[in-house]
């Protein structure tokens, strides 16, 4: 980055919130069991099982990957097929690492707005009981979305309906699942009710890196303290992702980290509205604001502030906002955008 | 642990150093490109690299076990293997990541005080080019080992002697290579010397939880990008590893952290010597401690201290320096062992 | 099959050709060291090698899957991905095998007549070099395609050239190779000429179970032994496997065969020209003739003759020709068609 | 093999038997259904699954190497791991395949005479519960063993009680399970009493190429057919691999060729009887003969006759015999052992 200027780049560009240096601090005093067998890993994983209503328990992991990973190794065997949107995170940003690890093909079907719905599940479910098919077992969804929409509660519920009809499990990809909860007004549990499993993001929200598996049901439980640990997300010092937990817990932290990012991204998206040369691409649900530029204003925007070409065939541009955003970084910006578009129409 | 008594069970037990804790909170300051492409991942990996003498780099990841199997899949392909001491880190306590995620075959030889030597590796050398069998393509130790012994720098030479004329890598595990460092008196150069990909670990030596990566020859680090964020080990806000090494090399904390831990556990091996009941183990080489205790001394001490048994048929135990332990500590500890073995033999 | 009717189904549901049988039955006289170090396979891996120019040598396998999996396993590392058209064989009929022994990515892409472009190609090869995708090292292409159609000399050439320049690798599912250079009139070289590695197929083509891995560069060869034995595909009595490809080679016994099988699947398509409710869906360049059928012609069909449907959505069924379809066997299915078309239309 | 004599090299180094080459012709007649679903199939199959009183069915695979890794996945998640004996051959002749294909990790414990016992699967258990240890899950044992001796029923009940009293499931390696039954004088179903999953050997006993999985529980062969096919041992052409076992079953084909191998073992046991420079090292339980030899006896044996040597350290030879060593075979053998070792006393 060459500019001290906010970034819009990622909601991963930004630091840790103070709350979470504080708890880390504070974590830090003494001597604690290593693996997870600490208080601050007890108090932090109830809480969340707590709030979900996640009978399987909450289990911390690095990163949003492992977070998928693991997640996804719980409900498949390597013959098996998770059914996700051509978008997903878990098929274009991990590597290949869902294949490689759980040995399991994805299939992918390309959705609006990023979100998946039975019809479109329905079209991937050809070849059961075909042993040279791989069997679909499990859907994986992303709430919020990668394109910053949000499922609906009622779009939740239709789709956990079909999937228990039709023998799938389902996985939520929530590394941005606080943004959600902000957007639609309601709780975790009302977010995870349809899921099996699910991931639950911190370190886009004010944590310095730290997300939790949610197990919703217990009998998928069994084995994942050995995958964790197999697949090399076991944290020795386990309180220190706890500790992160904890300080989101504290007064709702995530809720307001989230709400803000979310309303920051809505100010984004409120001040390019009609500006010559930007269309927003996807309803803004979330802290991420879509946008089809005019090409001629990419490069010059770029040059004085951090963004990501989401599409570069289409000039689809990704802004995106974090808990410690403020008003300011987004007029600033939203001036700069403006003033550009203005240079081109001239 | 029911204890506030400082424990001896892990150096993982031990909180983060306090300049760990502040440089976290000096990187959080202001936003970061995520995925290490930031100044703090630039400059304590060119720290790193430079003190190394690596010249494919350095690169930071989670945990041991991520920078083990990371490490590894660099060298091989799955239809090779790698030889390791039966004891090692990778073939006990990895719940078989090194199988899973590279594939490969480890081919274990029993080392007395856990260390490999030419004519151990000469007996897993069977089968090569015979497609029957894993073939042998890279051997890995541990320094400091896992029962707290260190090769001397000409062990080193001749292993790596041996390796190199046997068309052999080798990986070195170094969860405590700082704890090597301090016992040998030598760079960090010097250890990595004979060396093609190595662990230099800061968790068990005052960080709260970071391992690098490093990379001998720049011809075996082409794919290691890729395989770390295959392998689930790439951080998004990765200054936060990063500047937890910056702490550790900033006026060679790391040394000093290290030195400590091993003049305590050297402390606690002279306080020990000679009671009834108590045996050592291996040469006190680096921050550990190896006993065979008397098998009644177990559970009462245990019952006021913390510490592992490392192998309950011969009642051996462990006990662990870490770089906050204290003289007094120490000193405490050696009492209650006397105390205990006294109480045994009135 | 409830019918002794000649079965359209599948090539495979063929018996084996008289002179495979007899083959075996010749390579079963004496001893012979096993695992390929016999004469018979010595001499068919020779000739086969010679009549493909290829440098890095013939390895048998058992069949089309494993010959498929070994092959792009030597161009693949497990953070690498594999282009091919959504309806490849290797992605749709093989249970997840590539993503699970190889642990790399399919990139699929939809193609008209089953057949990559370069076009087609360069849409998936965005974020090549960004760690966080599977990174694109290789195209596969099937010849004859799935859907019978074949790759013409300068469509291989130009797809050829193409991946060359972008350094992509470029393996050929040739499980029906044999049916294309009957169509296309050319050699067994001349189809491999900008191909890495295939496959020949015997299986479908008169064999019992016998296909062969062919490496067309020495320099992508040092592994296959090992992971042909690795990944279950080394056969220890291989004389047999050897023996009948040497039965396929006697006399082009391979191309009469294929010649055969694409004569009748011509003879079928034209014989079936014209009917009402029966549309051909793809140039018929090999042994398999598509078609759209009338839905209320599938199942009366079906009751009689032996044949898949292909696309249950669009009523589409495959047939497909073998080495031993007769022409009576054509006309009488042809018969029947018509007639139950004409009952349809009456 | 530079020589017309014998060989002694393996069981595999035989041809077919006639019976088997009658059954591939006769079977080669008219068309089948690929994958399984011939009368071929479901009658060997149903024949054997009735044998050994197989409840989760019988399937049908390419090699050795393919079913053990095929059957020990029906057993085992990947952080699972599997007790076998040092010489198994899932652990020493399989190129680590187990690894690759289900990710496991081998125990392995030293085992006299190649037998497990319960007091050796008990040196493995350590560690149950741990997420760092993987997880003991099944015990793998191989009868007739790698170096010629059978577990005795008497065993095989001590083992199987020991394993399901310790929550261990069994696989049995049964590349030549038919000498252990004739030696044994018992049923088929009789050695698979204590067993869930095994291999029933064809290869090795007359079969050109095939082998059976036999799954003794249904509770363990619901994932059997998407495993099969997905580590590619799926056959197209089924009915010539169901057509073997039918050729072995007719008349206990299978039992008397086996009895007959074993009696040629025992006869070349019986003539090297008190040869100096030739001490026997196993008991001689099936169709092969371990003996240590005179190390200046080797290599003009081997110029003349086909034998491998097992342990090149002790000068261990392996001498097998096949269904079609002859009474004269051995007999030549001996004479030239005989004469070898006279020369050398000379």
């Amino acid at each position: 980055m060459t500019t001290t200027r906010k970034s819009f780049g990622s909601d991963n560009h930004a630091g840790a919130h103070p709350a979470v240096l504080s708890a880390l601090a504070a974590a830090s005093q003494g001597d604690a069991t290593a693996y997870g067998d600490d208080p601050w890993t007890a108090r932090a994983s109830a809480q969340l099982a707590d709030a979900f209503g996640a009978r399987g328990g909450v289990f911390f992991v690095f990163n949003g990957t492992g977070a998928n990973v693991l997640g996804l190794s719980l409900m498949l065997r390597p013959y098996e097929a998770v059914i996700c949107a051509e978008g997903a995170h878990l098929n274009v940003d991990e590597c290949g690492a869902p294949e490689r690890i759980t040995g399991c093909k994805l299939l992918t079907v390309p959705a609006a707005d990023g979100k998946l719905t039975p019809e479109l599940v329905a079209t991937r479910l050809g070849g059961r009981g075909d042993e040279h098919r791989a069997q679909p077992r499990a859907v994986a969804i992303t709430q919020a979305t990668e394109v910053g929409t949000c499922y609906t509660l009622a779009e939740l519920r239709r789709l956990g309906e079909f999937c228990r009809a039709s023998g799938l499990l389902v996985y939520m990809d929530g590394a941005r699942l606080a943004n959600a909860a902000a957007f639609l007004r309601c709780s975790l549990s009302d977010l995870a009710a349809e899921v099996d499993v699910l991931s639950f993001g911190g370190t886009k929200n004010g944590a310095m890196g730290a997300e939790a598996l949610v197990v919703m049901s217990a009998s998928l439980a069994g084995a994942v303290r050995f995958q964790r640990k197999q697949q090399m997300q076991l944290a020795s010092k386990m309180r220190f992702l706890a500790a992160q937990f904890s300080a989101l817990l504290e007064d709702e932290l995530w809720l307001r980290n989230a709400r803000h990012a979310n309303a920051m991204a809505r100010r984004l998206a409120d001040g390019v509205g009609g500006v010559p040369g930007v269309r927003l691409r996807h309803p803004v649900e979330s802290n991420g604001v879509f946008a089809a530029l005019d090409p001629e204003l990419v490069e010059p925007l770029q040059r004085e502030w951090n963004f990501y070409v989401w599409d570069a065939g289409e000039h689809v541009v990704r802004w995106m906002a974090a808990f410690d955003t403020t008003e300011d970084d987004v007029d600033a910006f939203v001036a700069a955008i403006r003033s550009a578009a203005g240079a081109l129409t001239a």
